[in-house]
C-alpha cells in the first residue's frame, strides 16, 4: 500500500505538505499540487485515509428526480453500499473537467478506492484513460476491453428490442421505425444494432428511411416523424422514454392518435411511462437493480474477482401505446403484401 | 406459498401422505408418488420445509479432484453461499435420469429453493423445460432467453480467444489449428465463433481443415494432430486443458517439440497446467470467481432482481508452450508468405 510518506519520499518534500496538495489547500502552488497529484497517480495511491469510500461519477444523464434515470442507479448503488459501510460521493462533472483533470488525479484528490461511471459517452476524455487505468472501475452501459480492473454493466437491449419488434410484428406491423440519440455512445450503438438484427430475425428488411438519429430530442422528432409517417411507418420504437414523450407531444400536434395511427414503444420504463396517456408500453431497465449491480461488480474488483461484466433482463411491458397495425390505403410506401 | 395442506387439498389426501410422496417413502404407492409430485411442481411447491437450501447438478464435468473443471466451482459456490446460511447439496446426474424425473419434480422431491446448473449440454432433456421453469436456475456456459428465472455464469470465451490468437499471430504464427468437443454445447459453439471470429480480426482466413471435433479426447487429437501438422498448422488452440494434455502425449509419441515444432494454448488453466513440460500456455476460467458469482446470480433471482448473465475475464497466462512460429521449407500448405 502506497502511503504519503512514500510520495514525499518520491517528491522530497513533507508529508504534510503531500496532504495539503491532495486536499487542494490554498497554500500548496498550483503546479506543485499537479506534482503531488501526478505522483500520487501514478504510485497508485489510493487514498487510504479514508478506504471506505467510493464514487458515482455522472455524466449526460439527470438524476435529482425519481422521474429522471439516474436517481434509481444511485439509490440502488448506495443501499447496497451503505449497508456494507461504504460513503458513496455523487460527483456530477463534463468534458472540460475531464480535459483539465485526469481520471487517476480525480480519483487520488478525491480518496476513492473505485468508481461507478454513469452517462459516458465514447467522446468523453477520460474513456481512453480508461484502457490502462489500474483503478477499479464500473461503467454502466460502456465496456472496456482487457482491462481487469474495469466491469460493465447493462440491460439486455438485444432481447429488450427483439421482444418489442416481435410484439409489434404479432400486431400486424411490417414499417417500424427507429428514433435514437446519435451513435456516439456504446449503448445507442448497441441498440442500434439490436434493432437492425430484430427486424432481420422477424423477416422484415432494414430501411434507412425509417431510422433517425439526433441528440435533441423534439427536434429530432419534429423532424423525423412525419418523414416515417410518409413513408409508411406505422409502429416507432424510440431509444429512451424521453424520445417517446417528444413522439406523444408531436403526434398530438398533427392530430395522430396513439396506437390507432401508429404504435409508440419505449426504452426505460420510467416512473412516469405507466401515467403517459396512454400508457407507454416500453423495454424496462430496472434501475435499482442496476444500482445494485453495479455495487456488486464493484466490490468484486477490489476484492480480485475479474467480473466482466453483469448483465440484467430488459423485459417488454405490455401497456397501451401500441397496437393493430393501421390500415393505410393510398399511403404508397406501406403498400407490401402481407407474406 | 404453496403449502403441503395446498396439495394434500388438491388430491384430496393427507399432509403426512404428501410429506410421505414428496420424501419417496416406501410406503407410498409409485403413482401416488408421481401424482404428488407432479401436483406439487404445478402448484409451484418449491420444499418450503427447508427454505434454505440449494442444489448442484453436475452433468458431463468432473469434480472430485482438485484438478477437475467442477471442483473448484463448486468450493467457490459453497463458500459464498455457506456465510449465507444456505445448505447446498450436489447432485450428479444423467440423460437417463432427466428423462424419467422433469426438473419441477426433482427440485420439488429435493425442497431446494434453486438451482446451480454446471456441464449440460443443448441436449440434455431438461434445456427444453428451462425455457418455461418457474424455479430459480443458474445455468453455467449456458443461456435461456426470456424466461427471467433464468441466469447465465460465463467466462468471456470471446475475449480469451483473441488475446490468444493476437499471441500466437504476433509469434508469427499464420496456420493456427482448433482442436475442440463437438459443437453440441452452447459454449463450445460460442467458442468456436470465438476462434472463427478471432481469426478474421486477425487477417487469417478460417481453414476448414485446420479445424477438428469430436467428443473422445484421446481418438480425436490422434486422428487430428497429424492433419493439421499436414496442413502447415504451426500452433494449436484447443477447447480445454485436458485436450491440450492430449496432444502433448500425442506430440510426444511422434517426437514433435512444443514449442520447437507446434505452439499449444489451452483452455481453462487447471492446477495442472503450471506443471505440465512445458509449462501450458491457456486461457484461464477463475473457477472459484464462477462458483462465487454463480451464488450471487442465484441470491439475485430469488430476491426477484433478474439478472441475465454475469461474465468474467478470460485472461490468457502466458507461459512456455507457445513460442516463435517454426519455418517449415518443404511443407506445401504452410507456403504462405508473410504480408
Amino acid at each position: 500500500m502506497v502511503t504519503l510518506n512514500d510520495i514525499a519520499a518520491r517528491l522530497g518534500i513533507s508529508k504534510s505538505t503531500v496532504s495539503k496538495g491532495l486536499n487542494n489547500a490554498s497554500d500548496v502552488s498550483v503546479e506543485l499540487r499537479r506534482r503531488i497529484l501526478e505522483t500520487a497517480a501514478e504510485m497508485g495511491y489510493a487514498g487510504q485515509r479514508a478506504p471506505k469510500k467510493f464514487c458515482i461519477f455522472i455524466e449526460n444523464m439527470d438524476y435529482k428526480d425519481p422521474n429522471q434515470f439516474g436517481y434509481d442507479i444511485i439509490a440502488g448503488f448506495r443501499e447496497m453500499a451503505g449497508s456494507d459501510g461504504w460513503m458513496v460521493d455523487v460527483s456530477p462533472l463534463d468534458e472540460a473537467y475531464q480535459r483539465t483533470t485526469t481520471y487517476q488525479e480525480a480519483m487520488a484528490q478525491g480518496g476513492w478506492t473505485g468508481a461507478f461511471l454513469l452517462g459516458f459517452s465514447l467522446l468523453d476524455p477520460w474513456m481512453e484513460e480508461l484502457h490502462t487505468a489500474r483503478i477499479p472501475t464500473v461503467l454502466y452501459d460502456n465496456y472496456i476491453k482487457e482491462n481487469p480492473f474495469m466491469a460493465s454493466i447493462s440491460c439486455d437491449s438485444g432481447g429488450g428490442l427483439e421482444a418489442a419488434v416481435r410484439y409489434l410484428r404479432s400486431l400486424g406491423h411490417r414499417r417500424i421505425a427507429l428514433l435514437s440519440g446519435p451513435l456516439d455512445s456504446y449503448v445507442i450503438r448497441e441498440r442500434y444494432n439490436a434493432y437492425c438484427a430484430a427486424l432481420e430475425k422477424c423477416g422484415l428488411p432494414v430501411d434507412q428511411e425509417l431510422i433517425g438519429l439526433g441528440y435533441y430530442v423534439a427536434e429530432t422528432t419534429r423532424k423525423f416523424l412525419p418523414e416515417f409517417i410518409g413513408k409508411g411507418a406505422t409502429a416507432i420504437l424510440c431509444s429512451d422514454d424521453g424520445r417517446a414523450v417528444s413522439v406523444y407531444t408531436e403526434c398530438c400536434d398533427r392530430r395522430l392518435s396513439i396506437p390507432q395511427d401508429v404504435s409508440i414503444i419505449g426504452f426505460d420504463d420510467l416512473p412516469m411511462a405507466a401515467y403517459m396517456n396512454p400508457p407507454l408500453t416500453t423495454i424496462r431497465q430496472d434501475r435499482l437493480a442496476l444500482g445494485k449491480c453495479g455495487y456488486y461488480a464493484l466490490s468484486c474488483l477490489i476484492n480480485d474477482l475479474a467480473i466482466d461484466s453483469i448483465r440484467l433482463r430488459a423485459p417488454l411491458v405490455v401497456r397501451g401505446s401500441a397496437g393493430p397495425a393501421p390500415q393505410r390505403a393510398g399511403l404508397g410506401q406501406a403498400g407490401e403484401e402481407e407474406t
